[in-house]
Formats: structure tokens, sequence, C-alpha cells
């Protein structure tokens, strides 16, 4: 992505993306709209399972303009699922309580029978019916990020069937059956371009791609089930929809950080807390925008120490093409005044 | 660790922390005594509870000789647990059976009343009795290996009370109160002093320090938390211990491996599996040892994958002072003829 359209000079979170530092840094977080506000606690509690909140384009809409409201933020990020690929396919996702996410585990090639992007139709229009009422609700300065999970992190809640600390299941699999772990793969990158076109198509104006469990992998798997998919997916969108930005999120990979930018051609990156300021930096002089990372559990904990880190982090990326976040979700327990407090402190003039 | 007294010259596995490349490498797994082994798992039915089989120095070595006798490793590592630093000091710890460990958190400064160095020693003195036994009974070309948990890694689970996925408490606890979270890190710092020197003085010739939990945190925790209380247990252990290698093993923060090995001044390092090769050789080409970093999933896997993998990081680490390892414990699924399949590969003559 070189050249920004006109309507697009006017959104300050979209410049980084086009090499361009700006001071004070654009700024949205990762899970903005979530458990951690009342008002979305509020939406939840009337809106049925989780999933029929990602479905529902009228209260999917309203949780995301929530954050927007209260804080300003830069941009806006569709309120979604990364599971709601895999649960489009086919294989029925649900979200318990408290429990997590819960699929019927794929084990092995024969599986794959139950998935088929001709199902997708449906659930996919009902997400971008969403973003197409964000597109003409939110304030004419803030971006609209639309996302999905990376083929290798969705892959191994698949294979699992919920959340697992080791991906065991996937990276099993993967050793076991490259090819037939490669078809899902194969399956999910498609799926991926299908669905995030739809969302460019609707209105979304940078795209992300969140590879969570992508820091487990060794460098020759990180190669093939993590660049590979990825790169697949970014040029097929730069086909489509040449101006539009594609962020990497390749969470806790940071010593691969640049064997994946380089390898995928993404226009930035994500960077998780354990990311080195350094590293950071160092991608960011290349000219590829960086977004990141100050930990959420300092936006709990609050006071002088999150004023302090997040000095840091701006005055470590000044000048720099750089969109401040969290280097993960916001958590729920925390408390809607330090957000605010992080919004001002990024804003705040600089000597 | 610069010179190598005359019965050390004999142990291949010490010879890479004096800057040696040894070809074929030394080789031992980390977890290499474990569930894995029937023989193991018949010591453990008869041991009572896991902590139980820790404090006795008969089935703890009996333990550690398993894997010694069966696959004729370079080095043998200590049977023990990481948590007998909290167990000695107060903070008691149980092993509920496929649950893992339970301790009652601490949750402030106030609750390190409970802990003192000088509830260790009966604790202490009983691992030291099967490093000593140890030491007289391992065939004369095995090194013997001793470990503590790193002050960061064991308070997680301190702050905690279990393992967490997220460290949440600990973290939490070091940005509201990083005055007392300092206290407890203290606590564990001399603690460790104490028992590594325990162990080097009944006989174990190399020390590795267990950061499981160092990926987690931001660079300017990890300095604080993770390299200086690390760089004091090195310090001190040198002062007492000139020509006994010391390995650090901060799981996870291959980004920040050089930062830990210039911080520490450790010898040589453990990498997980997530750590690029490339990172390793630029390690070990520095003349430090590096130690890795098999996925413990492709030993369970096993076949040509496994072959593959394993050729590949001994080509990449040919010439360099280099001990191969896994990147994390094997598991319980493990076969142990894979196991023996790859100690035949790792010891092939290559050309």
């Amino acid at each position: 992505m070189q050249d920004l359209k006109t309507d697009q000079l006017t959104k300050r979170f979209l410049q980084p993306f086009a090499r361009k530092a700006v001071s004070p840094p654009p700024i949205w977080l990762m899970r903005q709209a979530g458990r951690y506000l009342p008002e979305y606690r509020k939406v939840r509690a009337e809106a049925g399972s989780f999933l029929d909140l990602c479905y529902s384009p009228k209260l999917a809409a309203e949780v995301t303009l929530q954050p927007i409201r209260r804080y300003g933020f830069d941009a806006a990020i569709l309120f979604s699922d990364i599971l709601v690929v895999p649960d489009a396919l086919g294989q029925s996702v649900r979200f318990a309580e408290g429990e997590g996410p819960r699929l019927d585990p794929l084990k092995s090639v024969a599986d794959l029978s139950r998935l088929a992007l001709s199902n997708t139709h449906d659930k996919f229009a009902r997400v971008c019916e969403t973003v197409d009422r964000l597109s003409k609700s939110l304030p004419r300065e803030t971006a609209l990020i639309g996302f999905c999970g990376a083929p290798w992190t969705v892959a191994t809640y698949m294979a699992e069937g919920k959340g697992s600390s080791d991906q065991a299941a996937a990276r099993s699999w993967a050793y076991r059956d490259p090819a037939g772990f490669s078809a899902l793969i194969d399956i999910l990158t498609e799926a991926s371009v299908a669905y995030l076109s739809a969302q460019i198509e609707a209105g979304a104006e940078a795209i992300q791609i969140f590879d969570s469990w992508a820091g487990s992998l060794a460098d020759d798997q990180f190669a093939r089930w993590v660049i590979a998919p990825t790169a697949r997916i970014v040029k097929e969108i730069r086909k489509r929809h040449a101006d539009i930005p594609v962020i990497g999120f390749p969470r806790g990979a940071s010593a691969l950080l640049k064997t994946y930018i380089d390898g995928t051609d993404v226009d930035g990156v994500s960077c998780d807390t354990s990311c080195p300021l350094q590293v950071m930096q160092a991608i960011a002089r290349t000219g590829k925008a960086v977004q990141g990372n100050l930990d959420p559990l300092l936006l709990v904990a609050g006071g002088e120490a999150l004023d302090k880190r997040t000095d840091a982090i701006c005055a470590a990326m000044t000048g720099l093409p750089f969109v401040f976040n969290l280097g993960h979700g916001i958590v729920p327990e925390t408390p809607p005044e330090n957000v605010a407090r992080l919004v001002t402190r990024v804003r705040a003039p600089r000597s």
C-alpha cells in the first residue's frame, strides 16, 4: 500500500501505513469494545450467546461504536471473533460462559469434508452488514479496521476443539500428516481471502490478521504454517484492493518478526508486550508501520507506572510510522478511567 | 567459566561451556527422567506424593539414573522440581494428581513473613543428598547438572498459587508494588544462591536456571525481574565456584536472548523451540554455549520428520559450542523408542 486516496488523508490512523509518522501517534486498543465497559455488558446481557452478538449487525455495530464515543479512538475495529470463519465453514462453535470457545475437534484430513466455503455466505454477509453499518455511522475521522484470525491460529482451535496453551493438537497433526494439515490451512486461507475481501467491500479501510499462537512454532514450521498462508492472503487482498493496508500480528514471534515481514509483505505489524522497543524501532525504521505494545496489565494497574511506560513507548517511536496500542487485548478488570488516562497521556503535547 | 579441571575434560557435556565444539554434539533432554518411561512410573507409583519423590534421595537418584542407563545421555539432571525452593522457604507446595502444583498464594509484601531462609536447611539437605549419591554412582563420562527455577518464574507460582498461562498475579503485583515484589525476588535470589551452592558442593558439575515464564515480560520488566536477579545469582555462584558453568533458560524470550546473555554473564543458554536456528548460531559464534531446541512434539511424532529436523539442527550448529536438547521437556506421550532413535541420529557420523 503506497498512496492514500483523498478521503483517507483525513484519517490519522491510516497515515503510518503510508510510511508517515504522526504526532501524537494514532491510538486504538485491542478489545477496546469489551467487558470492561458497563455499556458493553448491558448489550451483551441482552444478546443471547456471544456468537449471536457477533452475528447481529445492529448490536455488533453498537458495541463497536461504544469505545469510540467514550474515548474517540482513531480507529474502530469490527466487533466479531476469529472463530466466525470455522463456524461459517461448518464446524459449529459454541461459547460457554466463562469457559471460552468449544468446537467438535477436527482430527484428520477426513474431517475436512465437514467444511465448505459455500456454507459461509449467510454468516459472512451478517458480519459484512455490521461493517456496512459502521462505515456509515463512524465519525469522519475514525478509520474502520476489519480482521480475521490467521489460518494457523484458527486451525489450532479447530484441531484442539478449544483454546490451548501449547497448541499440541495442531502442532502434532502438522508433524504427523503435513499434507492433510496443509489441506486445512488451504481451506482457511481461501476462506480468509473471501471474508476479508467482503469486509473491505463493505467498508473496512484496513485489515488485521491475528496470529495469536504464532509464537509456539519452530522456524521451519513458522515458515510453512504462518508465513506462507499469510503471504497468500496479503497477495490476494492486494490484487483486489491495492489501497487497503494489511497488518499482521504474529503474537509471541518477536525473534521472527523481520522474517515474517519480509516473507508476508504486510504493510505493518502489531507487536506483543514482550517485543523489545528496540525491535519495534528497527522495524519502523524500514518504513513498515508498527503497532503496540503496552502491557494490558499495566492498564489495570494505572497510576504513574502507566504514565511512565506510555511515555517510554511514545518516546521510542517518535518520528517513526507508529500506532499506539496494547500488546494484547484489554482485560475485563480494566478500570475505564485508566483507559481515559492513557488516551489523554498519549495525546498530550510533548516537548 | 574458562578452564576445565582434568577430571572434567573426560566429560563431553562440559566442553561447549569451555567454548569448545564437540562432534557429534553432547546430548541430554529436559525431563529425560519422567512419565514417558515405564520404570519411572513404577517408582513414582510407590513414592507417595510427587514432592516425597523429590525429597527421597534414594528414589530421586534412582529416577535420575534411569534415562542414563537406557540412553547413555552425556549429562544427568538432578530429579527435583523448581518449587522445592518456595516449599523449603515455608510456602508449602502440594501436587494434586493431574492438576499441577498448588500453593497458598502470596498476595502482598505482608505475606513474605511466611518465608525464611532459615527454614530451608532440612529440605535442601535432602536434595543435596540426592546429588551426592548421584555424583558417586553416575558413569565416569556423565556430567551431573543441578538446577533451580529463576526467581521470576518461581515468584509467578508463589503469587498465583499455581501455574498460569499469563502470570497475571505476579505481573500485576510487580506493577502495583514494585518494592514489595522486589523483596520477594530478593528472598528467592538469596535462596537460589544458597541452594545452587549446596548442590555444587554436593557434586553438581553445572547449573541450569529455568526461567520458564520469562517470555511474557516487557523489556523494562525483563531487565528488572529476569536479568538483574539472574545476574546476581551468576555472580555469587562464580565467586564461590568459578569452574562451574551456569546455563540460563529464559524460555520464550528469543528476541531478548542476547540482552539476557550480556546482562547475566551466563556461560550458556538453553533455547526453546521457537528460537530460530539463526539466533542460536549467532549466539554460539560469540563463544557462548547453546542448548536446544527440538520440538518435544516432534519426538512424539517420530519418523522421518524427526530425523530431518534433528539433522537440520545438528547441521546448523556444526563447529559451534552446542549441546543437543529439546526446546521444552519431554511429554508423557513420548514413545521411548523415539528417544532411542533421536540419540542414535544425533550420534551418527556425519559427512
